[in-house]
Order: C-alpha cells, then sequence, then structure tokens
C-alpha cells in the first residue's frame, strides 16, 4: 500500500468528491424512499455497491423497519395563489416523513405546523418527524414573519406505504476474515457536510481500498441513520464478531478542524490509531470521550455490541452554526477539506494494516547493525541518525507484547518511520513477525 | 428516601442541632466517668441509644481500659484566698485526667502543672493527660502573667478509680446485613466543633434513618476517641466484615468549606461517593489523602482492619485558630453550618442506599424511547434535552459491570439526574436490577 | 552501614577520586589492548580487581571479539619534518583504532582522514573505527586551516592483531545471592567526565562495599563500551538473573545537576529508590525516560535481558559541549561534582540495602506507644512530632505488601527517617521482619 503515492493524487481527488456531492443535492433523502435508491445507484457508477431492500414492518431489535416515505411535491400557496413554500426550490422546506394533505387553512392553522429558525432568521431548518406521523413546512424566520393573515392551501402529495429500507453495502475481502467496517448515514436531504461528504469519502475509499489487496476485510455500509444501523446489525449480528476496528464518516467537508470521537472502549486499537493520526500532524484537531450522543455509533457501542468503533469528522455536529439548516450547502463544503479527510482516513488504514507485532530475533544485546550497512561507521559522533534511533526501538521493543504503534507511541515517534525501520530490519533478517500464537504466548507470560 | 423534602427541613435542623450543642457545652467530659453517661443520657431523649459499660481494666487489643475519671471541684487561690483558676468557670481549665491534690504551693512550683499557650494569650487550652497520672491547669498566657509570687492553693477534687470506659451505640436493622458506620467521639469537654457537633449530627442522622426503611443497616456510634474505637473493635470484631462503609463525623459546626479525608484504601465506595457530592456542590471543599493521624479513623483504617471509612468534616482539626482552646465555643459554631453539613451526609447516604448496578434489557442497540414516551418527536435538532442525555448514559453503560454512580461519573452528571433517569427506565421496564450474582459473574467475563 | 560517617569522608573522597582520574588520564585506552590494562592495574593497587582476557574472535551473541589494536606512536610531518600532528602531545589526535600507516602524500589525500569539530574550532574531537578497518587523525579546526598545501608524511605505529579483549571484574558476595550491578566503560582515552569520573567512582564504590558486611551481593565490571557488554552478557548469561538492581555509571564529574535514566522497565524498584533520592535533595536533577541510545545500558535492557538496570549520570552525555572533545579534561570534572555524585550512590546503596518489608505485630488498632516510651504524654496538642507520624506509617502501612520505600513514598517522607522509625519500632518488638514467603502469601491474598 503505498499511501504517499495516493497522496499526490489527494488534490484532484478532492475535486471528485466534491463533484459527486453536487450531484448528490439536489435529491430528497430519508430513511426510506426513493431518494436514498437513486443517491445509491450514483454511488454504484463508482464502486460496485450491494443494495439491501428490508419491508416496513420487519422487527430488527426494539425497533420496526418503519413505512417507506416518498414526495412529489408540497407547496403552501396564499390566496393569490402564489407559492409561498415550495419544495421543488427547495427539499428542506418540507418537514420530512410529512404525511400527504391538501387543504385550505388560515394562517394560525398553518403555523403550527410551521418550523423556523428565530435566532438565524435567513436560514431554512432541517425538521424530520419519523417515528410520529405529522406533516409541516420549513421556513427561515424572514419568511414566516412576511405572511400575511389570509387563507393558505396547504399541499404535500407524499405517501407513507408499506415498502422498504434501503441501503448499500460494499463487502472487501483480505487476507484474513477479521474486518474494518466504515459506516455512513444516507438519510439527509439537501444537506452537503451532514453527510453527503460523508457519503462521498466513503465512496472514494472503497474505491481506494477495491484497488489493491489488502490484510483485512472491509465493509462499507451507506445506510439510513439510527434505523440503519439498528437494522443491520440485526440482520447481521452473527458477523459483528468479525469486526476489529471501525469509524463512523460524517462532517468530513467543511473547513474546521478533525475531531475524533473514541469508540465506548476507549482505548480500542482505532482510538489508539487515530489519537497517533492526529497527534502526529500540523492539522489542528481534537479527542473527544465516548457520549452515547451522536451518530451511528450509539448503536455499534450500544452495551450488547460494544463495537470497537468510533467517529472521525472535521468539526462535530451541532458545533457548526450551519449544521441541520439550509447553509450546509455546496459553498459550505471544500475540495480541498474532503481530500485532507481522505488523507487522514488514509493514513488510519495504513496503519491498521501494518500494525503488526516483531520478534527481534538477536534479543539478546543488540544485533551489530554495522556490519549489515544499517549504521554509521564512525563512533564518537553526539548526533544520532534518525533512522539508526528507529531502528534501536524497534529492536528494543520488538519482544512479541509491543505493537508497532505500540513502539511508535513509546518513542513518540511517528508510525510510519517506526514501520521504514521495522521493514528494513525485517528485509536484513533481524526481525519476524510475530504469529498471533506467539503474541498471546508472550502475553500469558508475563 | 426523599432527601429533598428533608432538605426543606434543613434550616429548622441546624438550629434543633445547635440547641443540643448548647445544652451539652457546660458538662465536663472525658474518655471515662459521668460527663460522657450524662451526655448520653440528653442523646437518648432523641434517639434509642444502648449505652454500654466496659470495666476498667478490660483488655482490648494492645490496650487497658483506664480507670475512671470523676471531678467535683477544682481550683487554685492565691495568698488573698482569691480564685485565680477555677474550674466552675470553665472545665477547660483542669488538665484533663489530673489527679487529686490539696496542697499549698509556691508560684515556680505551681508553674510546672500549668499550660498555657503564649501564641494565643486569650485562650485557655485544652489538655489531657490519660496515661500518665499527673495533675494540672490550663490558663490564658495573659492570665498567668498577671500571676504574683506567693503560696497558691491548688484544690482538685477528683478520683481516679476502677470503674467503666462508657459508649453509645445506635444499631437499625436494614434490608440486608451490610452495614454502614458512623463514628463520633463522645469525650472533649466544653468544646463545640471538637465535637459537640459531631455528637448533634450523628444524633440528627440516627432520628432521620431512624425514621424510614433503609437498605443498609446502619450502626451509629458514640464513642470516647482512640479508646473507645478500639475498645468497640476489640468487643466486636466478630462483627466487622459487615461494615461496608462508613465515616467519623466530626468538626461540622463551622464556617468553613467542607473537607474528606479518604480511607486507607483511597478507592473504596465511600471514598468515590463523598468525592462525587463534593465536586457536585458549589460549596468549597477538599479532598485529602489518607494519613494515619486524625481521630478514630485510624483505629477502623489500621492493617488488621483496614475498614473502608473515611473522615468528612468542614475545616479539619488543627487547621483553625480555636481548635483545642476555649474559642472552640457556642459562638464558633452555627446552625447554618450545621444544617449545610447535615445536608451533604444525607446526599452521601442517598447515594450509598441507591448505588445498584442495573442491566439494559435492551443491550443490543437502543431501545425506542420514542414509543415508549420518553423522547422528543421532531428530530433534527441541535440540543438534546438533560433527561434524554441521562437515559441514554444509563442505557449505554447498565452492562452489569458498572454502578449508577460508575455511570454518573463518566458522564459527567450529578447522581440524583442519573439515578433519576434509572427509576424512569427501570418502570419502562427497559433496565432490571442486577442481583449480586449476575454482577459478579459479568465481573468474572471480563 | 553508615552513610552519614562516610558522609563526613565525601570531601576526602572527592580529592582522592580527583587524583585517580589525573593518574589514568595521559593513557591511551581503547575498546582493547594495553592502555586498558594498564588502567585496570591501576585501580588494582586500590580494590582486588579480577582482570579478564577474551580472546579475539570469540564470538558473543551477534558479535565477535575484535583484534586487539596497540599504538606506539603517530604523527603528521609537513615537508619542513615538524611534527604538525603528535599523538604523543594528546592521544585524541589519533583516530582510535587506526591501522598501521607510513607513507608521504599530498594535503588534499591528507585531508580525507582528518577530523574537525568547524563549530568548536579551538577543540580535537575524539572519534573512533572500531569495526571499518581505517587511519585517520583528529585536530582543531583552526590547526586544520594553517595546514598548507605540500607532502606531509603520515605516520602511525600501530598494530591491530589477534590477542584480548580486556575488563576488569570485582565481586563482592553478601548475604544474599541476589546482586546489585554497577557497570562503567573504561575504553575511552584521555577524556575525563566521559568516562574517567565513572572509573574513579566505581572504584570507590567498590573499596567502601568491601568494607563492611552487605545484604546484597554486589558486582562491579570495568569494562569496553557495547562490546564489553555484549561480551560479559554472553560469557555470563547463567548469571545474569540474580541481577536485582543495578546501575551504569559514566559522566558524575562535571558541575551539572543529576540525571537518571530509568530502566526499560521503568518501575523498577532501581528505579524507584533513584528517583526517590533525587527528589529528596536539594540538587537540581532531572530523570529521563527509557530509550534504546546511550552506554551499556543498551545491552543490559535488550528485551532477551531487560535487567533493571538505569543509569545516573550528572549532564547526560551530548547534552554538555566538551562532550567527545579535547575539552574533556582534568579542568571539566571537579573533585566536589565527584564527591557529591559518590553520595548520592550511596545513598541508592543504603536504601537497597534497607528497603524491607514488615509486619506490624499488632495489626488491629494502633499500640499504645505511650506506654512503650514512643510517644509523647500530653494529648491534645495540635502538632504531631514528626517521628511520631514516620512511626504511625510505618505501623499503618508495614502489612506485608509495603516496603520502607513505599511507605516513604506514600507519606511524602525521606526514606531514611521512615527506616529510622522502623527501627525504633522493630526494637519495641512492634515490627518483625517479613520474610520473603510471607510477603507472597500476602501479595497472594490480596
Amino acid at each position: 500500500m503505498n499511501i504517499y503515492a495516493e497522496a499526490q493524487n489527494l488534490h484532484q481527488l478532492g475535486l471528485e468528491m466534491y463533484d459527486l456531492i453536487a450531484k448528490l443535492y439536489p435529491i430528497c433523502r430519508s430513511i426510506t424512499g426513493d431518494g436514498v435508491r437513486k443517491s445509491l445507484h450514483i454511488l454504484q457508477e463508482l464502486i460496485p455497491l450491494v443494495i439491501h431492500e428490508v419491508p416496513t414492518g420487519t422487527q430488527v431489535f426494539d425497533w420496526t423497519v418503519p413505512k417507506e416515505w416518498n414526495v412529489r411535491d408540497a407547496y403552501v400557496k396564499n390566496d393569490l395563489g402564489e407559492k409561498v413554500i415550495d419544495f421543488q426550490v427547495l427539499n428542506l422546506h418540507l418537514l420530512n416523513y410529512s404525511t400527504p394533505i391538501h387543504r385550505k387553512m388560515s394562517l394560525s392553522e398553518l403555523k403550527e405546523h410551521l418550523f423556523t429558525l428565530p435566532e438565524q432568521p435567513d436560514l431554512v431548518p432541517y425538521r424530520t418527524s419519523y417515528y410520529k406521523e405529522n406533516w409541516g413546512f420549513c421556513l427561515s424566520h424572514n419568511r414566516l414573519k412576511q405572511l400575511e393573515d389570509g387563507e393558505y392551501e396547504v399541499f404535500i402529495d407524499s405517501s407513507l406505504e408499506d415498502g422498504y429500507l434501503t441501503y448499500g453495502e460494499y463487502y472487501l475481502p483480505g487476507e484474513i476474515e477479521d474486518e474494518v467496517l466504515f459506516s455512513c448515514h444516507v438519510c439527509h436531504p439537501s444537506l452537503c457536510n451532514d453527510n453527503l461528504s460523508g457519503l462521498a469519502l466513503a465512496t472514494f475509499l472503497a474505491k481506494y481500498l477495491g484497488s489493491q489487496p489488502n490484510r483485512y476485510s472491509y465493509r462499507l455500509l451507506f445506510i439510513p441513520g439510527t434505523i440503519g444501523s439498528i437494522t443491520w446489525l440485526s440482520l447481521n449480528e452473527s458477523k459483528t464478531h468479525h469486526i476489529k476496528h471501525g469509524l463512523v464518516i460524517s462532517g468530513v467537508g467543511d473547513a474546521g478542524g478533525m475531531t475524533y470521537k473514541k469508540s465506548r472502549r476507549s482505548n480500542a486499537e482505532i482510538d489508539r490509531v487515530v489519537e497517533h493520526v492526529l497527534s502526529h500532524t500540523e492539522r489542528e484537531s481534537k479527542i473527544e470521550e465516548f457520549s452515547p450522543y451522536g451518530y451511528d455509533e450509539r448503536q455499534y457501542c450500544s452495551p450488547g455490541f460494544n463495537l470497537p468503533i468510533g467517529r472521525l469528522t472535521r468539526t462535530p455536529f451541532g458545533k457548526y452554526a450551519e449544521y441541520h439548516t439550509s447553509a450546509d450547502n455546496l459553498k459550505f463544503v471544500k475540495p480541498s477539506s474532503l481530500a485532507d479527510s481522505l488523507g487522514v482516513y488514509l493514513e488510519v488504514i495504513d496503519i491498521l494494516e501494518s500494525n503488526k507485532r516483531y520478534l527481534n530475533i538477536n534479543s539478546k544485546c543488540e544485533p551489530q547493525l554495522g556490519k549489515r550497512g544499517l549504521y554509521g561507521n564512525f563512533g564518537g559522533k553526539q548526533d544520532k541518525r534518525a533512522d539508526e534511533m528507529e531502528m534501536l526501538w524497534v529492536l528494543n521493543l520488538s519482544d512479541g507484547t509491543h505493537s508497532l504503534l505500540d513502539i511508535a507511541n513509546r518513542a513518540g515517534i511517528k508510525f510510519q518511520a517506526i514501520k521504514g525501520a521495522a521493514i528494513a530490519l525485517k528485509k536484513a533478517a533481524l526481525l519476524q513477525e510475530c504469529s498471533e500464537e506467539v503474541v498471546s504466548r508472550n502475553a500469558i507470560e508475563k
């Protein structure tokens, strides 16, 4: 895996991810319905996604797959026949999962179904009512104030009927059955950072992983939030023991720094890998402790699963003013941010793939590196060459209990440098890879 | 247990504790004798205290119950026949455990038996000589300086004879045999904060505990310091394994902040409970590590017992200028401080009583809180309601290994809020209480 | 062991160590050869050192004992026949392990074999070429600039032939077979701090240890760096399990503060002992984490041995400008610094020798110290005498799981005070020494 070659491509990939977001932006997605299907078909042009359809009424743990929702049109007209709120202009205008209605009513009756953001009076909020039947419209507070008394025609041509919950899955078998899960939610309508950025990054990650052989198997899920992960976990419970690491991908297109929210375990390998990557870059970044609120990590980290899955975003949801408003649009996400986020994910993958344990074959005293051409010839100098220090660290800690990441962290050296030293030492027959068996035997003896 | 209803009473209880202190103040107490008996009889008017009498000479571990000391009168007269030091005015004037004497002597001979505080020249010190027979008087340094050369008549009408060591005990059986021990010392004469405040608080705690059913059994000890706890431990060694938590009560009436001194174990449940209470209030407070000097925690935490018993005071002994002087009087303790201290103790008891482990019955993914009326209906909003976060924390961590206090601490939320969420979830049949068996099985599997 | 009596001698010992350094300074040492032999013979005048000779070609783990190097003379003459570089003036002028040569050459050809320090233009560097055959000269950069074009006569009368690697060893059997290892390197030519200071301190440590009975056995190694420790470990592998503590001694004569580099284990007893000593003095000091570069701790702490051996120096190598230059001379090391370093080593030894576990015989409640004359008689005083606090700490924590150092660290009290309390309590029959058996039984029961 040569992430450096890939890295040169990151700028170009950032532009391509942005184009994909632009293509998906107009579609009205929800937790079910044709918007999700249409979006997944667009992704299928890039990666061989399998699309699953789960019937309405399917029991998934404590939940039931809901009716499928589709919408063709929706508007509110004033008594002049002018559309004062129009779904065709911006699909956020419609309360997501609104039931059909076609009726005239007074402004005061209508107002009970209108949602605005008084503190951000220019923006249209994003609201949903999945599990309680209702209808409504979202609009800017300024527009609301302009509405005059009178009779309004409310029209929502939607359907809420037995159908399916749709999700996409891409499984890439690797050298071993142990797998890495990447999960993103696909249920938000015209919102770019949350979460078209996640869809785009997951798609290009899948493309990248599919282009090469991998040690781990990889699974990428493109699912509606909450009900989607619950559905997948319920239908695939027997496979979850293969998941050794995972990340929830979301909000990876804004201009802010990176934020990692740890898994419930808090010291899982994925937690330590992402912390290492973020601490060894110039990027602004933050590590958050696990909490049981958020995206689908809530389900993956529920106590009955407790999977080692964290969430890797840029600015976390709710911490930027554009969150869940019409301002989370194509201007808010940047190709350069998408490229940078992808770079972080690729570094994480590179560490996961390479983070093995080795055994120093000459564990009693140092091996003589000089005679193997791995060491400077003149003694007495004050400074040690960085590559020599890296080799000394790998030799000293390769006792079967330290992974390369453990060594990098104890040495305070970037993983890739430690990995480079391990490769050189293995080539010189000074290091051998630990079999899993050796790893556990050493652990027991300690 | 409704500590909030009680809390409304705290102001009133503060006044009542203060009145009790005022009633006990004039009595000359010591580690044995009628002063202790009289004091315990006054407490018996409020709680059904059992009074134990342990004969002089009883061997209690490395110690022997001493002779009983009683005093009727004591004074020093100058050669004009004026009482220059008078026990009747303030019982601190007499070196506690003074042997009888009636003799004339010069000032210089007398001075070898006089104790003052040169750096606090207006105050009378408190001094004892329990285990070495001696006599003496304590007086202010200013008074000492006024004493003129001449002959003095020294009169101490005391007795030091075989008798008894007296202590009070109140045992309240609860739902389980596991018990909580509260211990206070009753051996100090006219000193208010140290420790009439402790006696008063323990008495009202006992009254409160006796007014309701409790999960734990409770034991309250009213004992002379050091020899009292040694005596009780020696005579009740076989019961000590029931003690699961405990606090030494002392110095709870001054105007300073709260101070908790941890048990020798340093991470016992009582340590974590008190730390939680103190960190979740506006009160000024301090946590101290265990040390082997102090009050009766020295005995409870001796290595052969190592009981999980801390010490919860306001300003610690020795850290206020009034400590062990005549200034530790009725002006020094405040009804409001007594009330505040009682409130802290009640919160500690509330947590101990409620700090159970629960199992999330729907541990795979989140249960659907909305359909049970426990959750808001409109999705998409930025802020999570506090009560919803509390429920999510309880559900996420109720895996049989986390107590409610563990959950509160990991969530950074006050215990009572987490407890409220657990009650709501249990009511909705989403949570079941862990039997002890389940708790240990889960712990083993981990 | 009375280190305080010794301490009074420290000033005198500092002067004697300095004299020894002055005597050793002119000798041209290397990793093999007569310089080492001559140096060890000088030490034999002070301590009964055993000198070992290991033949060239001996396989020691991954290394081979090299040919023995000896040098009689070496110089470079200009075409006027003047010696412009002269080994007889300063042995650092010769690249250590230079092969013989006698040939004329141009300045430009010569320059490929000259080493200088352009940033310290007045100093002569120290350079070696042990494992790659080469010849060369070291000189000041200013002198190099003065060399004019012309023909130079290069003369090195050295030999590199089959012979021996020479090292010194002093083993002092103690009460138990468990041993403490002190190791210093003897391979540097005219350099005082690195490491004649180490040789001198190790010699006087050996003298001190030999003058008294000790609990531990002690082993002092005087070996060439790297190849010496590898050789010793290879030839004595079966003895290494006796090594319970150890220190690499080096750089103990400069005026800087003390620096301790932890063992690879990082929490070995030796680590905790040295940390205690350094934290309880006024001396400036620093604790460094283990790293796999440095002196012979690299070999002792290689993963196949992982011995509990740290390195205790003053300013670490490479952190002073004089390091590995002609300025590391007799002016750079100070008798007072040598004395101070020896004092620290003696304190470390004192703690190691005394750091036992005791059992409080009266573990249930406190024993009555007063009746044994160990305690003040008048109760009620605010301040506890320091010696009483020390006794209370020792009694409270002497449960078979805490060593005296554990107690000192938990109490925040200097080891010697805790040790004094333990001695007093043992004398009063309140404490008994734990047999190793008791220690492990208690540990298991916990």
